[in-house]
């Protein structure tokens, strides 16, 4: 734990309007950055929870468990904020692959 | 290069509304994820063609050229799209520090 302050005082910024706050998924033992996604206050506080990941799907308008239908479930290790608390970074476990098209990242698509 | 499509028909969703594509920046060596920010069309082109990043500042509504006050230029090596194109992952040589606090990274608050 970062002990330089009391990470129960950080006030996370959620969003100008939408309520939601960008979030990176990266792989705990790789490294690798798997995708990114949004929380609101209810998909982050089920995420602290259930140490699953929980997002907010901006198309479909409703909370979700990822996984819940693929079984690539993400298991929780870390969870930081950025400086000035309107980003997420969670370091997960990634069970199975975290791209819906069956890669192992969302970012496959190089440009440069 | 990776050689499943022509990377010149990615077209980017530069969001809904405001123009605008969270990117997420990661160092090319360590792997660690450095911080987020927004990129416009003009940016992205911008960071393209210099090969440092570029990014749209959502505060102080203006395009700004990482590096150009503090010294701490990021060179870009890679930059990916994710799988439904509206998010971007740049891979950098990061010069000095990410974060405006002096941190290597902008995600030094744990909270978890």
């Amino acid at each position: 734990m970062n002990s330089e302050f009391d990470s129960s005082k950080i006030l996370l910024d959620f969003g100008k309007g939408d309520g939601l706050i960008p979030t990176i998924i990266q792989d705990y033992y790789s490294n690798e950055v798997l995708m990114l996604a949004y929380m609101s206050k209810e998909s982050f506080e089920l995420t602290k929870k259930t140490k699953q990941t929980w997002f907010y799907s901006r198309s479909r308008n409703e909370l979700w468990n990822k996984g819940a239908t693929s079984g690539n479930f993400q298991e929780v290790k870390e969870i930081f904020s950025d400086c000035d608390n309107d980003t997420l970074l969670i370091k997960v476990k990634q069970n199975g692959v975290a791209c819906h098209t069956g890669k192992v990242s969302c970012f496959f698509r190089r440009i440069i």
